[in-house]
């Protein structure tokens, strides 16, 4: 089998094994979290880590109330001249933990003082080196340069932080069905290896959620541009209403991540306005009240609280990504012109 | 002449009448400031104005050490979940001061006992009625959908504030030296005029800087899809090496925003990797050992402080998507299915 297939569907085990092995290691640091009374938390990340991080902005601030910004690693790299933080966590997020800009984000925080934390599948790197507090994936290797194990164990890392700070069991409950909501929804592959064959020849779309889910957007465009080299925008519904939505013409391909939850009203009346414009719909949800308006719908087979959905909504997007880079006779498990890891100052 | 045209025309005088009568005002609001010791701020926008808080991110950051979070205002309005502020100073800016998520943001920072400000072109908004301090733009009505002068209007009114924050002198004479390097820059229109000729048909393109001028990047690649319909994907030159980079094909195109200053060196290294690829650059730079690199080189004809230079170097971004909206044939005044005022909650 395909390694990138493989990979992906390794998920369900890698998130149980993240359950099982790392929640009472992450209970420890969150009671350090609590113990240093930290009021803001400032997140580095690049590529896939990146939209974990706009998952960690969404989940720490809704459900811990903590204010998220995400650093601009130039600042401390190329500029010299980072912000003054105080009552602060530095969260590093890195698959390989190589990059030498993330790391010099995290070296500042501590030469200030500042509590600094690293969610890594790689923890021998020089990422963790430098950082305090580690959890550690236990995702396996990556081999494939696309992301995608790593991604659903970084955001459920980001989940069980988020747990384990409000002492919330209902939440834990919820996170131990994670493994067996993952192995269903990866049951859609075939499903979704006949519905790209309509999209050989798109070349340009938009991603649009809203929410917890905005990070799906993010992570759903990178795999369309990495594996099948689409130009694929991704947007906030109330971002893309400011502007970005004169793009759309007749038959322009937007992918709408929308399973149950809060924002979810929203998302219907936009597939309403995209469709009085003749968009073509590819829509992700559990809701039959959204997918009926899509050309081609990815039923979720499972209903999961919205804070979890982009843990399963992303699923879909891989395979989508994964199936449409072969239909397009691309080799899905060397990207043109990507390497495994990235360096950038 | 076109609304659209007159209106970027019209900014060496908005900034001008903005340095003139806002200056006492923003150094009476930085004071305020210093004095309620702020420590963090939370800058919430859209569209335009979205672009001015990256602008103000990096200014803020950087010059005056203050970290920036960029408010994901769902957590007020859809989730009734914000994070809990401290020591922080909540910003919003907005053109028209009516989207109902910006209001949301300011309001409930009040609520917490926080210092609220707002920039804005609409004094007498909803906006305006909850923020506390109020930095007006000046820049008279500006009737054309795509905002050109409010945004530099913005930007101005960001810079300002750091140089008042920073009580510095040699910052106010680079400020008073903006309104005639605009002017200078606004003469590159004729040369644009026959250069957007050749991308007729471009569909898609990616559009790059990095640091200060990553506002630049996303604020030309919304003025491209606003006025030309052209699926323009901004990126951090960071950012695009972790995944994107692999959509570029042999005669892809690519704007790079490249001016004097710290992150030139690693643009020039992108522009070189670029043309490995046979990727086409239009590149915006007052340099030649970057300008050299490009298809179609766009001249800035001033050279300013880095930190200043994306209030000269989105000007040509403005003029390419006038003239590109008018090859196609176009209206730049009506585009397709946008209003002034966009609402969102």
């Amino acid at each position: 089998m395909n390694k990138l297939l493989l990979e992906i569907n390794e998920q369900p085990e890698v998130l149980k094994r993240l359950l099982d092995l790392e929640y009472g290691h992450v209970q420890s640091i969150a009671r350090e979290i609590l113990g240093r009374r930290i009021r803001h938390v400032l997140i580095a990340a690049r590529g896939s880590s990146d939209n974990a991080a706009l998952y960690a902005k969404y989940v720490l601030g809704i459900r811990n109330r903590l204010p998220v910004a995400l650093a601009a690693p130039s600042m401390f790299t190329v500029y010299g001249a980072p912000p003054r933080l105080q009552d602060t966590m530095v969260l590093a997020i890195s698959q390989s933990g190589m990059s030498p800009d993330i790391a010099a984000v995290v070296a500042e925080a501590r030469k200030q003082g500042m509590l600094t934390m690293a969610i890594t599948n790689s923890p021998d790197s020089s990422l963790c080196r430098v950082a305090e507090r580690l959890v550690f994936c236990r995702a396996g290797e990556e081999k494939s340069v696309a992301a995608t194990k790593t991604y659903t164990a970084e955001l459920l890392a980001v989940a069980m932080l988020s747990v384990a700070l409000r002492d919330d069991e209902d939440g834990l409950e919820e996170l131990l069905s994670l493994p067996e909501a993952v192995r269903n929804t990866l049951g859609l592959d075939a499903q979704i290896e006949s519905a790209v064959e309509r999209y050989r020849y798109m070349s340009d779309c938009a991603v649009i959620a809203r929410g917890f889910n905005y990070a799906t957007a993010f992570e759903l465009a990178l795999k369309l541009k990495e594996l099948t080299y689409v130009s694929a925008n991704p947007y906030s519904s109330a971002d893309f209403m400011h502007g970005p939505i004169a793009v759309v013409a007749s038959g322009y391909p937007v992918f709408l991540v929308a399973p149950s939850g809060q924002v979810l009203t929203e998302m219907i009346a936009l597939a309403k306005e995209l469709l009085a414009r003749q968009a073509e719909l590819v829509i992700i949800s559990d809701r039959d009240d959204i997918l009926g308006f899509a050309e081609t719908p990815l039923r979720l087979p499972v209903t999961l609280p919205e804070w979890l959905s982009p843990i399963v909504a992303i699923l879909p997007g891989q395979l989508f990504a994964y199936r449409l880079a072969l239909a397009k006779r691309l080799d899905p498990e060397n990207p043109r012109g990507l390497q495994k890891i990235t360096q950038t100052r």
